[in-house]
């Protein structure tokens, strides 16, 4: 079993599927579960790749999530936002229920909200912004997560890694997509120096009295920090007020209480904003698409790279030659198939 | 004249405005401006403060701000969008005209954006966004500058130090607000390194050549870099596209050609988003703003600040004992009312 595997990402979506749907997820659930998990592994973000098929079923077997769960449109909020009760299920097919009517209205009026509620959320946000991205609307994304993080300044976790995303269309070719957590690093990367003996860099991390450490068993017992210090508290601060508060769903404290663990897919809901640059520009000089094209060169031009390029380049040869799995990998992938749910400690 | 001065608010605001009437800005044009700059003496924002005038009366010498211009609405950009001409004017005056359509339309739809474009902007996002809050409303606001920011990994200037504000408003008490550049430090700060002749942190900024430096010299014939790096670069490269390039307005680099020197006041446009947290919040459990103060005391409950916390303060000081202004600060002030434009290189 030390072979590599090749494999199109048509068939990896069908044995992913086939493995959600094996685990009692419905028909609509297993589809855009699967799908945002292919598309981790054809763009070699490993992270949110076929490795999270565990964990998601774990949350499954956990009753943390609504296998049978069907997402539907809420009306009255307000004629610029859309809303999606995710009904307990993943957030990825609520998102695929809103994304039109998001759209529709953000052509409509400008600027529009969806807004996704009781969903459990395991995937990269940046999937939806491209989504978003390819209706030829600029998108912001955020979710709050659970309380892992402390707020600059604090002594423990009650921030989430919150992730911010953003994406710019580029007609004809891949969008101007970013995607971060707003803690300085991710939790798996502690994971990584503690497995490999190494101190953390400075400024990562507390213990759990709350004082700064580089030692990653007592960051793990700790909390993590914010990027940028008091800027990128400020940011996940903002994110738990307007896609935890303001939407009335859970914030990262409420999240871990209600899990209880950090070994589970967060529940909590979403906040996609998305504007027309059409309507914006309206009676403006200048094609907003060509100027942000300028842009893009001025800054390739002088050495510096665009956000997620390492990421489309990846898809361009999976498209071309296929997802490469390693053996360990591909061995996951039967085991799961094999014993499905038995399979998940 | 090494006395200190005690004004009122109102004696202040009167003197200020004096001073821009006689520099020959229109009665619109001199009460917004200087009502921000009064702000920012009473809460002790002294960047922000009446040493701003001197600089404000030079774009106004230079003729790069119309010291006449009447902002207007502008029509048919989508109803969610709220849009006002500056005319060439002050980014003050027409904030203060869009304001109402603003929150109208927020307050109506759930969500809307007010653009300012043809604007010279020199004052901080706070005060604007603090006046979106006491509308009821959640504010996110952000604006290009001029280029004097090398994204990260690159090696010379093009993005501004594009400051990014929010606030989340909290009935009967001051709101939750943040403010700040999304360069790592002030151009200012730099300055402030230079006079005494130390060192700058490392990270801080490139020198002309686009090496990583530590003189402050060499710093300010360079680059500053970007907070939080790649994080702090790509929310950056984000307000320059939504508040430079998708309203059809200057970027950094361009707002920085118009001008030729990094001295004068910046022209650019500006771009503010409003919320209505109970249009999100309708039909879910729980009240936004309660939840909003569980969050607040929870972070202020372990010893962390909440942004905006001593401007606060400094404003109830300011309202009870009045503005206290140091004996340069009154001669500053004494000058340029006896000499008006003369008074500036």
């Amino acid at each position: 079993m030390n072979q590599t595997v090749n494999l199109s990402i048509e068939d990896l979506q069908a044995r992913v599927t086939a493995i959600f749907r094996n685990a009692g997820l419905n028909k609509v659930q297993a589809s855009s579960v699967s799908a945002v998990i292919v598309a981790g592994e054809r763009d070699a973000c490993k992270s949110h790749g076929i490795y999270r098929i565990e964990g998601t079923l774990r949350t499954v077997k956990a009753g943390k999530v609504r296998a049978n769960a069907t997402p539907r449109l809420i009306e009255g909020a307000g004629e610029a936002i859309a809303r999606v009760d995710a009904d307990g299920g993943f957030a990825n097919p609520a998102f695929d229920l809103g994304l039109p009517e998001l759209a529709e209205r953000a052509h409509r009026l400008g600027l529009a909200a969806l807004v996704i509620t009781d969903c459990t959320h395991f995937s990269a946000l940046w999937s939806e912004v491209e989504a978003v991205t390819e209706q030829g609307l600029v998108c912001m994304a955020m979710c709050p997560s659970y309380a892992t993080v402390a707020p600059a300044g604090g002594s423990k976790a009650l921030l989430g890694t919150n992730p911010f995303a953003f994406g710019w269309p580029r007609p004809g070719r891949d969008p101007y997509v970013f995607d971060f957590a707003t803690s300085v690093a991710a939790r798996g990367e502690i994971e990584l120096y503690r497995r490999a003996g190494k101190p953390l860099p400075e400024g990562w991390a507390l213990d759990a009295t709350g004082a700064p450490t580089t030692d990653p068993e007592s960051a793990l017992a700790g909390a993590m920090l914010p990027f940028g210090e008091h800027k990128g508290s400020a940011i996940s601060t903002m994110i738990e007020l307007l896609a935890g508060v303001m939407i009335g769903d859970l914030t990262s404290q409420s999240a871990l209480d209600y899990l209880g663990t950090t070994t589970l897919a967060p529940k909590h809901g979403e906040l996609i904003l998305a504007m027309s640059p059409e309507r914006f520009a309206t009676g403006r000089p200048g094609d907003p698409h060509s100027r942000a094209e300028e842009l893009f060169e001025a800054i390739l031009g002088q050495g510096a790279r665009l956000p997620s390029q390492r990421r489309f380049a990846a898809r361009a040869r999976a498209k071309a030659e296929g997802i490469r799995l390693s053996a360990d990998e591909a061995a996951l992938l039967d085991r799961l198939e094999a014993l499905g749910l038995d399979a998940i400690d």
